[in-house]
C-alpha cells in the first residue's frame, strides 16, 4: 500500500513531517494550512498503516491524539533498493523510507546485454534484501519488505514512462528497464537518470533538504546538474533540464556534442587530460599524472585546471543568476582533485553572479557511488510520498 | 473577500478552472485529484459567492450541481489595476478577473519625488475607476469594484513585503510602495519587477497559457527574463532569478554590472548603439539611425545586430539547458527591429541548445506597455487565486 489514493493532503503532511518533522498537529496545521480538524483526520489512517507514530509524550500526560503530541515519521515502515548502473559495475543500497542505507553491496556488470544486466540487477537486489533480514518487517506488503526498486544511470532516462532512451555508455537505445527489473526481481521498479536521482536524494534527505531551492553540479566524466525549484527536481519540457555540462563558454574547444565552447569542452576529464597532454607535450598523459604535476606545481598544468574551475564558475553563476539557488552542491569524481578548481571556481563565480545571486552557498561535498545509489531509492520513496 | 481562509483545495479548483475550465466537476476531480464529494463541497461556497458559475445545462436537463454541469471562473466577480512605471510615464489598465483590459489610461510622471509619483499612480487608478463604470458591480466589495492594484517597475523589488529595493532609473531605495499607494488609493496593492509581472501575465493568461513551463526574455534598454516552472514564477532564494542579461557570453566589452562578456554588452539598445557608433565612425549615430543603416544594408551595421542576436540565442540556449522550457517568448522594444537579429538568434541557439531542448518553441510577441502595465493586474489577482 502506499499513500496513492488518499486525498492529497495526506501526502502534503507525510512529506511536512518528513522534511520538517517532528511536529505537533498545531505545527503540521501551521505548515500545511490545513485546519486541525483536518490535520487530525488525515494522520488518523497514517498513523493506524504506521506510516506516522505519535512520539513519547511528556510524563504525567496520558491519551492520544492531544494537539499537543508530536508525530513522525516512521522510517523502518518501508524499504527501498536502490541501483546505479556504471559501464562495468552495479553499486546497490537497501534503504529505509528516508533513503538511510541499511546495507550496500557492489557487484561487476560482466556484460552490458540488457538481459544479463537485468539479471544482474535482480540478483544484487536478492543479496540486499537478504542483508536486511530474511523476515518481513511487520507492515512491509512487498516480498522481503522491499517495497520499491530505483536504478539509475547517466543518459537521456524518460522517467515517467520507465525507459532508457538513449545510454551512452551501455550504448543502450530504448529500453524499457523499469518493466524489465520489475519482472525479474518481482518488485515495483523506476528507472532515472542518475544526476537527477542524486539531487532528489540530496534535495529530501541531503544538503538541500529543507531549501526551497537547490543545485547539484558534478564534474567528472561528464558535467551533470540537478536544479531543485520548490522542492521539485526541474525535468524540462522536453526532457532536458541541467544540462550546465552544455552553458556556453566561450573558447574554442569541440565537444562531444558537437558545438564548441560548451563547459565540458573545457571542464570534463576527457577535456584536462588532452589539455595537460598538450601543455605539457606529453601525449600519454593520464589525468592521475596531471593531477600529480599540478600539485608539484607545474604552472602549464595548473592553468588547464584553472581554465576548467574558470568555466565551471561561470556556469554555476549562469545557474545562480537564472534559477538563484539557495546552495549549490559540486560533487563528483573530480572533486577529488577540488583543490586544484577551487579558486578560479569562485573568482569566476563571484564575477558573473549578479547582485544577491552571489550570496548563494558554494558547498564541496564528495559523494560516493553508494550515495548516487541512495539516489535510486529515494527516487522510489518519492514515488509513495509524493505521487 | 478573497479565497483567502479557504481550505487549499478552494484555490486548487478555482485555479484548475481559471486554466483549463469551463471543466465538469467529474473533469475537475480528474485534473486535481480531488474526490466528486470534495470537489461538490469545495465548488458550494465559490458558486454561492459568485466567484464561479454554472454554465447553462443541456435542454431537457433540470435541477443544479449535477455532476455532467460545466463549471467556469465568472471573469466579472473582481476587478484589478495593473499600473507600470517608467521613468516618465504611468501607464495603466483597468481589467477583470482574468487580466482581460476593461480600460486604459496613461499619465505623465511629472516628478520622479516618491510621494508626488504615489498621488499619481492614485489618480490614475481613480480616473481607470470611473472609466469602469461609476458603479461597483455586484458583488464587489472594494471601492469601485477594485479588488486590488498592481504596481509594476524594473529593478530590485521585494514583492512579499511590498518594497522597492533598488530602482535605478528613478533612484528610489527602500520605498515601502505597496503600503504607500494602498493608502493613497483605498485598495489593497502590491509590487513586483516588471519583467516578473509580464511573466506572470502571460503565463496565466497569454503565450504561456496551459504550459508546465514556459520563459519571457524582455529585449530593449537592459534584456529582462522571468522564468515560470510547474505554474509558478521563479524568484531565487536571494530575490535573483532570470537575469539573462547577465549570463557569461564571452567578448571583451564590458557591462553596467561592472563585468566583461555578459549579452546585456552585447545586445542592449544602449550596446548596440555604442557598437554601431563604432562600427561606423559616427559618434551621433542614434538607435533608430542604426536600425535604418541596417535596413540599408551596412554590412558593419548588420554584424552588430547579428553579434547581438548571438548573444540572446546564446542565453535562450542557456535557458533551455537548464531549465527546458516549452517554449520562449521574445518581447520588449528591441523586437521592433527583430528582424535585424533574427537569423543570428536562432542559429545561436540550434547549436548550443543541447538535444531535445532544441524543441524549445521561440515566439517573438511585440507587447505595448498596456501590455506589462497587465502584468501589475494579473499579480493583484493572483493573490486571490493562489495566495
Amino acid at each position: 500500500m502506499t499513500l496513492a489514493g488518499r486525498p492529497p493532503a495526506a501526502a502534503l503532511v507525510f512529506r511536512t513531517l518528513l522534511v520538517h518533522g517532528p511536529l505537533t498537529r498545531a505545527e503540521l496545521g501551521r505548515r500545511t494550512g490545513l485546519s486541525p480538524g483536518a490535520v487530525t483526520k488525515v494522520a488518523a489512517p497514517l498513523l493506524a498503516d504506521g506510516w506516522i507514530a505519535e512520539l513519547g509524550r511528556p510524563e504525567g500526560e496520558r491519551g492520544s491524539g492531544r494537539p499537543a503530541t508530536p508525530m513522525a515519521v516512521r522510517p523502518e515502515r518501508a524499504r527501498f533498493v536502490g541501483v546505479k548502473v556504471t559501464g562495468d559495475e552495479l553499486i546497490g543500497v537497501l534503504t529505509d523510507l528516508t533513503a538511510a542505507p541499511l546495507a550496500a553491496r557492489r557487484a561487476p556488470l560482466a556484460s552490458r546485454d540488457v538481459d544479463s544486466a537485468v539479471r544482474a540487477v535482480a540478483r544484487l537486489v536478492a543479496r540486499l534484501r537478504a542483508d536486511g533480514g530474511a523476515a518481513a518487517q511487520a507492515g512491509a506488503e512487498s516480498p522481503g519488505g522491499v517495497h520499491g526498486i530505483g536504478v539509475t544511470l547517466a543518459g537521456d532516462i524518460d522517467a515517467r514512462a520507465g525507459t532508457v532512451q538513449y545510454s551512452p555508455f551501455l550504448d543502450w537505445r530504448q529500453v524499457p528497464l523499469a518493466r524489465l527489473v520489475e519482472g525479474a526481481a518481482g518488485v515495483p521498479a523506476v528507472v532515472e537518470n542518475d544526476v537527477r536521482a542524486l539531487t532528489v536524494a540530496e534535495q529530501w534527505f541531503g544538503a538541500g533538504a529543507g531549501l526551497s531551492s537547490f543545485a547539484l553540479v558534478t564534474v567528472g566524466a561528464g558535467i551533470g546538474c540537478g536544479i531543485a525549484v520548490e522542492g521539485r527536481v526541474v525535468s524540462g519540457a522536453y526532457g532536458v533540464a541541467g544540462e550546465a555540462g552544455h552553458l556556453p563558454v566561450g573558447g574554442d574547444r569541440v565537444c562531444t556534442c558537437g558545438n564548441t565552447g560548451c563547459v565540458e569542452a573545457v571542464a570534463a576529464t576527457h577535456a584536462i587530460t588532452e589539455q595537460a597532454r598538450q601543455a605539457t607535450g606529453d601525449p600519454e598523459l593520464t589525468m592521475a599524472a596531471a593531477v600529480r604535476r599540478a600539485h608539484a606545481g607545474d604552472p602549464a598544468v595548473r592553468e588547464v585546471f584553472a581554465r576548467a574551475g574558470r568555466a565551471l564558475g561561470l556556469a554555476m553563476a549562469s545557474i545562480a543568476n537564472l534559477v538563484g539557488p539557495q546552495r549549490i552542491v559540486i560533487s563528483g569524481e573530480g572533486v577529488a582533485s577540488y583543490d586544484l578548481f577551487a579558486d578560479a571556481v569562485r573568482a569566476a563565480f563571484r564575477a558573473q553572479a549578479f547582485g544577491a545571486a552571489a550570496d548563494c552557498d558554494l558547498v564541496v561535498r564528495p559523494l560516493p557511488f553508494e550515495a548516487w545509489a541512495r539516489g535510486g531509492a529515494a527516487v522510489a520513496a518519492q514515488r509513495i510520498f509524493a505521487p
